[in-house]
């Protein structure tokens, strides 16, 4: 009950003092006279394409960035070491306010974004930044890859360093970037280039500036992200497609034995039926579990927008989902589908699927518990590409590949660090934060976590229905204008206090 | 026993009459002769694209049958009615020697293909006709959309006409052609044709010349075909396609429900485990099951060919299981795979089903057999899109569509008319034929049989493995010229004897 009473307070507004509401007031004031020059440079960001493969294009904005970043008297460069452009720069204290115990924070943005299928965007074309509305109108959107996810953030900080600068109360923490060009394809570098630059990374705590804030639109304090790891399965039908009508119910369907695979693994209600794949969840402290009740319910909202009749979870809160372990089958290919569709028996059959993992779970263990699985139902799994003779003889065939995983994270709510930042955000707006233990997404938080030894953290500012990952991703301009406010605030960390119970 | 005793002989080569021999040798040489000739002609035909939806190549190709037929002194004209150019021509017996009772054939063909996917094929492009090997090369390969099904049969047809005439033999009975524009998206408008003039199309039978021979390579005798009906069903999950991790497992993923559906329908072996599916199958007679013990067992090697380990039908024959009606998901589709996948939960997911039917399985009965077991899986099955309201308040829904659908035929092997046809193509031919009560695909012999009361027949002559309605489609050259032998055959159709019973 300690750490319960110790942590309680965090989920009520603490007081407000004169100095931080009046620093707050000269950061809006800035920001609502710089809207049209913030959401140009965010224009010409986004207007770069992106695509994580797309070595040009990753190229391109690395030097947009290091315009950017110039134009604050910062040098952005290039980390050594990953064959990408990972980014760093460094912005010293500017104001000796914090004293020598002000932290150092390591703030963590990427600059790459998921695919893009321009067919399906209804609002302009992915890297032709369109906005509905206007600039002034915080309910306004700006449609773009990547408008959310993630290079907003990466503006809101330098809007931030500009706005503090203006207002007289400069940065007064020591502040590092790293920029990731590779987030949306798992960061497969990334330790390539923290474990040579450990000393350069060196910092106290690491805030990660990416993910929407928590449905209800509240600012959002974020101590641990979901893992992923993905699966990638492959079965295999007669050698060419055959025609259906004199080979079908004799040749074996790929994508019927796919459905049966797939059915295999889930309930009704979603419950994942494979052996294991809860075994190792380490259950939520009483703290973390008082934080989430502290959570507005985002259900009813989320159901009337999505059109959600009845949620998978046997009517668990999202919340308490987010807390657990998943698998999602993100894709599925057989045949020809539409108006390409044809009367065949297909020669294969794909699904996409992801893992996502809690603390404690480890990724390539849970892959095993998915190949584990598919063998008791009676398929033969293998790695490769399997030869004629093999497919001549093994009647269900499964190809399964799989990515290298991330980990999750979770951060104690209640250090003396953790009290910090809740501050630091809590004198920036004058709505209560909402703290999750946990994030639905996945970031390398796990792995700064794992080579730097810092604490971690997700203070994300983008609005949830964002359309992240998906066809007219957006931002709302007001979360824009909110974050740099936010932002602003965690470049003048207050210095953490000893725990009320030490 | 007497309609078996009265069929067996027709599984026995009767006697090679001098008259007969003469003739199939005439034609050979002349066939021999002419190869370049013939397959010039057909890679002219080929590379006239011709899918079904695409009306300027369809016209394209009704122009160019104009000028072949006319050639041979044939008007093609087109039979008003259909929207489309269904074509027909009509050629007058030549030679008296066919008398009074030379019985008056009709011809069926069709000239639409398949869509084409050119990404997928592996040899030339679908309208690029591409010969693999030398033109006197029976095993030689002509690779084009269309080459097997259905232009070659057209040409040979033509040629088999000019051969006859070359080598003195002119046809002696009466025959009508009838080509088809829209055979592979289910013929929407042949009754529209068919009924208008149907004291045109009067004809003794229709000769459907389409589809494979049988996996033996034996010359074939089909006396009906499968239909088919096909249905498409969409599942709804979120408006959007949202975050995996943000939203995965507690939103609802409609690729898993569908899997679920899918699984739902068939067990293991492939058994269709919908209420009522095989209930109207009308049991093979004595006659048809002889004749099915006399076809090659086509299995070894299909399984050795199409890399099939354990075929479905818990070890049926592949001609016992044509015999019996098939549900077969011939294309599935959600979210997105391989380098376009994304940590999505896809808003839909469709799969592409195709039920082939069997004499007295009825199109529409079955399609209602499938929705009822729908609802039996606790899902609502609609028609049209759904409201937003209507998503917000059905938890499973299921959007199905289904085509019109096509009858199944089934002639009887043992009528004097049967006889006839069975030795037309003996003659034309050193090896004995194989005779189908039912070809495994559909064509629309059953609507023939409805509108104009005739008996129906396939003669095929393409080869089996011919990746029919697949990319890299192809047509073995050998297949061609006997088919020209047997097409020729065909055109001096003997007189219907009456049965050895009568």
């Amino acid at each position: 009950m300690l750490a319960l009473s110790g942590l309680l307070p965090l989920g009520l507004a603490g007081p407000d003092r004169s100095d931080d509401a009046a620093h707050r007031t000269a950061l809006q004031q800035w920001v609502a006279a710089h809207r049209a020059a913030i959401s140009d440079e965010l224009i010409g960001l986004l207007s770069v394409p992106n695509v994580s493969i797309d070595r040009d294009g990753i190229a391109a904005n690395a030097r947009k960035l290091q315009q950017m970043f110039a134009a604050r008297g910062m040098e952005l460069r290039v980390l050594e070491g990953a064959g990408v452009p990972y980014l760093f720069a460094r912005l010293p204290a500017e104001d000796s306010s914090g004293g020598g115990d002000a932290p150092v924070v390591l703030f963590y943005c990427h600059y790459d974004g998921q695919p893009v299928d321009p067919a399906r965007w209804t609002v302009g074309e992915p890297f032709t930044p369109t906005l509905r509305g206007e600039v002034d109108d915080p309910e306004a959107r700006l449609y773009a890859r990547s408008a959310s996810d993630d290079k907003s953030p990466i503006v809101a900080l330098l809007a931030a360093i500009d706005g503090l600068r203006a207002a007289g109360i400069p940065p007064n923490i020591e502040a590092k970037f790293i920029l990731d060009p590779e987030e949306e394809i798992g960061s497969p570098n990334l330790e390539k280039v923290l474990v040579p630059h450990r000393e350069l990374l060196a910092s106290d705590l690491l805030i990660f500036a990416d993910g929407p804030v928590h449905q209800s639109g509240r600012p959002t304090v974020v101590f641990g992200t979901r893992g992923i790891i993905t699966v990638s399965l492959t079965l295999y039908g007669p050698a060419v497609p055959l025609h259906s009508g004199h080979y079908g119910n004799w040749a074996p369907n790929p994508a019927e034995k796919l459905a049966q695979l797939i059915a295999s693994m889930k309930d009704a209600d979603g419950h994942v039926l494979v052996e294991g794949f809860y075994d190792n969840v380490v259950s939520l402290t009483a703290t973390e579990r008082a934080a989430i009740d502290h959570v507005p319910r985002e259900e009813p909202d989320l159901k009337e927008r999505l059109l959600i009749a009845r949620p998978d979870g046997a009517g668990r809160r999202l919340q308490e989902m987010i807390n657990l372990p998943s698998l999602n089958v993100r894709g599925l290919s057989s045949g020809w589908v539409g108006d390409e569709a044809r009367t065949i028996v297909p020669a294969s059959a794909t699904a996409e699927i992801d893992l996502r993992l809690v603390k404690n779970v480890e990724p390539l263990e849970q892959v095993e518990r998915i190949k584990a699985h598919i063998r008791e139902q009676g398929f033969t799994v293998v790695e490769e590409e399997p030869d004629e003779d093999f497919r001549r003889t093994h009647p269900l065939v499964v190809r399964l590949a799989h990515g290298a995983g991330t980990r999750a994270s979770r951060t104690p709510m209640d250090t003396p660090l953790s009290r910090s930042l809740i501050e630091a955000v809590r004198r920036a707006v004058t709505v209560e934060p909402v703290l999750l233990p946990t994030l639905g997404g996945t970031g390398p938080l796990s792995r700064f976590e794992a080579v730097l030894g810092l604490p971690v953290y997700g203070v994300p500012m983008v609005n949830p229905d964002n359309n992240q990952h998906s066809p007219d991703e957006n931002l709302r301009l007001g979360n824009l204008w909110d974050g740099i406010v936010i932002y602003a605030s965690l470049l003048r960390l207050p210095p953490p206090a000893a725990n009320d119970n030490d």
